[in-house]
């Protein structure tokens, strides 16, 4: 149990148009995180994580690990740095050569601050092969942070130049052992994003320089989103816009334009890689061949960012349940109140362990700012976008106490809820096991908790 | 539950002087990792953490989360990359300026990939600042790969170029109350290194380069460490040796000399980098005051190093349990033999799920590899160092079937113990539950699983 006086969150107004750190505040995630001291950009495209988008992106990458172990993946972890030379034996450090960030040792040898990692895991395969057909497929992955120079960063955590990513790679023999793989992979980011009930779509992608044969964007839509989606209400079906024509392929009606973030990729590469760095397996009939190779990624703390662009508005964040900073906040009385002096600070305490216990293990922050009114703290608690709000107000002094459930729910929060101690517990329990889908409130009519 | 034969773990044999990525072979931990499968260099002084590896990696950063959250530190994370000119401000440009990879992105400003982060943090505290004398102290820490381009990188692991810390930065009011956050990271630091049952000692040390007022390295004895302590029998002291006398400082007795690997560092900074970068708190009296600093390192992949240092043996891994990359193999009987027709495959796979069950849920490896017998597959298996090893062998033909249970027991396993079903279950999870100290084994002689 934390309080919140505690919490490291450095929290600041930013005046219209303000540029911070040579970049424009310029999309809602990147004004929110900021004012709401979650993230703190050190320079143009890099960014400090304070505390609570930490506890953010543990979350997330506890969710990639989980429905990466699924499926059988393993993780492990290639360096940061890359020798230059295997990107020029692949082509790739002449193709995307500007974006890279570059390294030389004290010896002149050069490395690349990775973005990606084909050319590392393909001279792993090499170093360690020839592999016997037997030990395909292989699916390893990592979380970590990669390195993109980007001419103009933007967006926040959108479009940064170090950001975290998961990226997978699947070593195959041939194409359907691949195309099982990428199925595996789909069915995880689906499940992946499914728990953070997400409306995120697969669109048929181009290959582009990673030169594969098959390969699908994973895309959320969203208004500052830097990719277009053509949008067909009729046969239900989305696409990436690639051309002036706005009619569906599929059914010839009109599509609608929306801007769209790219948080995922997946990719069947074939034997670019393998062919280039000498990644081979020994087939049943012994002759040396290169691997049939595939590649995953997500971004984690673009996600992050994506999912504030499509769940806040302008004014306050709004979270996945599974992935908020905190589940729930407990707001005490407000120091000298009768409430204060009838229910008091040690009594709010307990039912914080209580809460925590009731399956809320490390969840529950408790907001320790006396001195200030419920209602100065509900605004704030509403910017922050708790999943639950337990207020300790007024019927506190009622016998039995009462206690007030605030639920999120779309932009705002629900009405409250009156419950007694051990009904709020069975209810908190309850929605927490749940998440928050099929919440039952007694009076549904929703309420705006800050009204404006 | 997993199958040993679809771990990644590429097994090879080093030939005794060999050199591998421009490297030596020199010390123990660097051999048997690599022999093992565990790590794979990608050039001098980089490597690829494989699956094993990096399941002891997640562990020990869970426990390092788990220690530092009880103290009431917050997590975070800076970015990789430092602007140069806030370690031009501090002096440390200059002072270990070819110890650092640099880096210019394409606009030509220039960034570091940073050793350590004191600089970042102070940058951070001025950014938000000033803080209230109020909201300090302040205890922040962050687990993340750090780069130091070391001339000659050796010893594997030990003294490698990119490699995981974890590193935390006090900030605080005054010197007493520095003093205070010191000794709380102090008994962090004894609980994790209790947890991993390791003999690790506190020594004062010079704060050199770091320009602080008190400073202790945490030394972990064993061969391939690269720097001296001085050990005295008589008072029990220890020391860093610093000049030619062998003499005891406390009891003037002769004390004996021991290589010894330094895990962790902490040191009290005074106000050194909060004064260069301007982080100030505001005093009582409203006084903008530098923050006096203290900061804490523990190096993660080098901690995973020593331990094998100290536990393995020249030709088999040992590990701390907590931390050991699976806690149990179940090896089931050989294919063919007369207990595979009686005992059977699925069988051992339902075991295998009561054993995870019983506490040791994603802990348990079944050695799937029954055309190989026993006794390979156990040698095979004193060589990783599982904490226990469950043999389905002769005895499951019995009525009720028999399983041998081996734990680790220094260097060797303790004779197996052969215990019924439910019985194995229990014993099993009670050594889980308790760590391997006071197992109770029935015949308490010690035997070497493979005599060699």
């Amino acid at each position: 149990m934390r309080y919140l006086s505690q919490i490291f969150q450095p929290v600041i107004t930013i005046p219209r148009d303000a540029v911070i750190k040579n970049t424009e505040i310029t999309c809602k995630s990147q004004k929110l995180l900021l004012e709401c001291g979650l993230v703190r950009p050190t320079s143009a495209g890099f960014f400090t994580l304070l505390p609570l988008a930490r506890r953010v992106v543990n979350k997330l990458e506890n969710l990639v690990n989980q429905c990466m172990e699924e499926i059988g993946a393993q993780r492990m972890s290639l360096p940061s740095l890359t020798a230059s030379k295997l990107w020029e034996k692949t082509g790739r450090l002449q193709d995307v050569g500007v974006e890279l960030l570059k390294v030389e040792d004290r010896h002149g040898k050069k490395y690349l601050l990775s973005p990606t990692h084909e050319e590392a895991m393909a001279d792993l395969l090499a170093d360690i092969g020839p592999l016997s057909y037997k030990q395909l497929p292989l699916l390893l992955y990592q979380i970590s942070n990669k390195f993109r120079d980007e001419p103009r960063p933007k967006h926040g955590l959108l479009r940064s130049r170090e950001f975290s990513m998961l990226d997978a790679y699947g070593a195959h023999t041939t194409p359907a052992c691949a195309s099982e793989t990428y199925d595996r992979v789909t069915s995880a980011y689906r499940k992946l994003f499914d728990i953070l009930q997400l409306p995120i779509h697969r669109v048929s992608a181009p290959s582009g320089a990673m030169g594969g044969t098959l390969s699908h964007e994973w895309q959320l839509p969203a208004d500052a989103g830097e990719d277009i989606l053509a949008v067909c209400h009729k046969c239900d079906s989305i696409a990436r816009a690639h051309n002036e024509s706005k009619v569906c392929d599929k059914c010839a009606s009109e599509t609608q334009y929306v801007n769209s973030i790219e948080v995922g990729h997946t990719f069947v590469l074939g034997a670019r890689y393998s062919a280039a760095l000498g990644a081979h397996y020994t087939a049943r009939d012994s002759t040396p061949t290169p691997i049939f190779m595939s590649c995953y990624g997500i971004g984690i703390t673009r996600l992050l960012a994506a999912s504030v662009e499509v769940l806040a508005n302008d004014k306050a964040l709004r979270w996945p349940d599974a992935i908020a900073p905190y589940k729930l906040l407990i707001i005490g009385p407000k120091e000298g109140s009768k409430e204060w002096s009838m229910h008091g600070w040690e009594e709010v305490q307990t039912l914080g362990q209580e809460l925590e216990a009731a399956g809320l293990a490390g969840e529950v922050l408790l907001d320790d700012k006396h001195s200030h009114t419920i209602g100065r703290r509900m605004k704030a608690a509403d910017r922050m976008g708790y999943p639950m709000i337990v207020v300790c107000g007024r019927s506190t002094t009622e016998n039995p106490p009462k206690y007030e459930l605030y639920v999120s729910k779309g932009v705002g929060y629900t009405k409250p809820v009156l419950l007694a101690r051990t009904e709020l517990i069975t209810e908190v329990a309850r929605i927490a096991g749940n998440g928050n889908i099929d919440v039952t409130v007694k009076d549904s009519k929703e309420k705006h908790v800050v009204e404006n």
